[in-house]
């Protein structure tokens, strides 16, 4: 056996817990060959103090894995805690989230039968630089922020993925009509990188009719890169419609690192009732092990977890009468992921 | 008969002239009240060099009338011209933009056929400022700027409409969870002035995943009211999965003025083809009769607009084989409403 691969993981709060034993389970259970290394972040530690929700420690741990598997987590209201999600990916460099939105229809219901959709947001800059100020009692600023590194790094990304992936086309999205300067940029380098790949085929969106057509045609989209606070928005809108935000996993790439995390979030009132949906962090935790090489592992659980879907074994948030067949807990929906592991596709 | 109530009536650029023309048309014939004065706005303006895309004495005709009807305007790519839109909202203080978004099924094909949404959106602020500078070469930043005023202004707006509509609900969309100064002061301001208004629900979704919802299940929602950018995005999400972009006009609130304009664009390609859909606008006027207190003619053109939509009558951009009966175009699309104009409710 060769040597596992040494993989940060977090638990998170809320559903967190349960969606990632589930997601354990499965994968090692299918043969990942990893070594798990726990890091406590989230709640508990925000709660000791810690501004960040991460214990100063677990960084030298994520710098030395690379790979970062992450379940949501809680951020308590008020007293100034920052956001885990944007520090992490802002301390790691993890300049592109990708975020794909497939209908599995007829299987799960949805009104876009025909959507394989990817975004990938910028994920750093933006408005989530977190430059924000208070100019007078009554007058607060953000400030957004793009630049042409940032820009590149995501587009030309894009345009790999798209590449690697098959993928015919890719689509930006901006608001360059009114932000010429900041979104003028984004579609400035979205221009000279798509110069670069003329197999790939490009086109621009501004970002309110583009949603629209997103939200309306889904189908007609493929790849679709974007900065940070649109990708977020319409990332949520993707998966929704193409069947849940829980059925969607996602990725964040750096230079050295990688996370790997539902899109959704901790979900406090549904935690410690069996009835989460472990499917996008289990669809993440898919996309780390393509990343880390153990593709085999990962097309077996992921044929498992369609044949799942497909066999109409739906937790409570896809459940449909006519549609689904059996409605199932976490555990049970992961009981039912794992005896399909030796499935053929 | 009373004296004639004088308006501002910008004919536009694109299809702005032909969908212009077909308005006016149906709201004279049905008995608007109205003295037009017309004003040169868009394309020509910005091209004899005013960068503001509106003749300067056109400011004055607008103060002076109070109320303007505008059809859409091309802003020409490149050489700094500012959005003839931002800068007349902001002249002139509008700062609620009220669009509905109404789906009308059967006779018009949508996958959301239960769906009557406001979306009100902040009209003067956000990262629309227009506030944007480059720091270096690499470096680009816009200002996002949310004040007490501002906010308090249109969610009051938005109570108020609910209440005068015989709305039940007020959501609200913010990012406080990341931009915890800016759109944490919009939240609280919602907060506070939900408090005021007993006899109206309120609920508050961050705008991720309530674009989500809004996108896969609209008939949750009533009025929602947002920060500028959200609400311009998410207006054409929620008119385009009502029906079509095509169809929803919009009102732009101040405390003097009001604006009224479809909320498509000017369509270049389309133009002088006599294709456009004349409905946006069309809904806009309506608006725009209701606010000058001639609600008899509104209802009567509102009625006789539905009877031609609901007799399957439709321009290209709603056409749909099984549920359309006759293709129109501008012109005759315009002659069927007013055909209509006697017609009982
Ligand atoms: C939790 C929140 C900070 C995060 C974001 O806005 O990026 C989430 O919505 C996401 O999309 O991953
Ligand atoms: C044309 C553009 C400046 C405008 C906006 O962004 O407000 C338009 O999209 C709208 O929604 O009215």
């Amino acid at each position: 056996m060769t040597q596992r691969i040494p993989i940060a993981v977090a638990y998170g709060d809320g559903i967190g817990p349960e969606i990632m034993k589930a997601t354990l389970d499965i994968i090692q259970t299918a043969g990942a060959n990893i070594e798990i290394e726990t890091v406590e972040i989230g709640e508990k530690v925000y709660l000791r103090g810690i501004e960040t929700g991460m214990d100063p420690n677990a960084w030298e741990l994520l710098r030395r894995t690379k790979v970062f598997l992450k379940a949501p987590i809680t951020t308590p209201q008020g007293g100034g805690y920052k956001s885990l999600n944007v520090t992490t990916r802002k301390a790691l460099g993890l300049y592109a989230n990708v975020r794909p939105s497939v209908s599995y229809s007829p299987f799960v219901h949805t009104k876009h039968p025909v959507m394989n959709v990817v975004i990938i947001r910028e994920n750093e800059e933006d408005l989530y630089a977190g430059i924000e100020h208070r100019q007078t009692d009554q007058v607060y600023q953000c400030l957004k922020l793009i630049t042409r590194p940032g820009s590149e790094k995501v587009i030309r990304y894009a345009f790999e993925y798209a590449r690697a992936n098959g993928r015919k086309k890719v689509t930006c999205f901006v608001k360059d009509n009114i932000m010429k300067l900041t979104d003028g940029l984004f579609h400035k380098v979205f221009d000279e990188t798509a110069a670069a790949y003329p197999d790939i085929e490009n086109e621009l969106w501004i970002v309110d009719i583009g949603a629209a057509k997103l939200a309306d045609t889904p189908e007609h989209f493929d790849v679709i890169v974007m900065p940070n606070l649109y990708g977020d928005v319409l990332s949520d809108v993707a998966a929704q419609i193409a069947g849940s935000v829980g059925l969607a996993g996602s990725s964040n790439i750096g230079e050295q690192c990688a996370m790997f995390e539902a899109i959704h979030g901790s979900a406090p009132r549904r935690a410690g009732q069996n009835l989460a949906n472990p499917s996008g962090l289990l669809l993440a935790a898919v996309m780390m092990l393509v990343h880390i090489g153990q593709s085999e592992v990962a097309a077996r659980v992921h044929n498992a977890w369609l044949k799942t879907i497909e066999d109409g074994i739906h937790t409570y948030d896809i459940f449909k009468e006519g549609v689904s067949r059996q409605k199932a807990g976490t555990a049970e929906f992961a009981a039912a992921v794992i005896r399909r592991l030796g499935d053929v596709p």
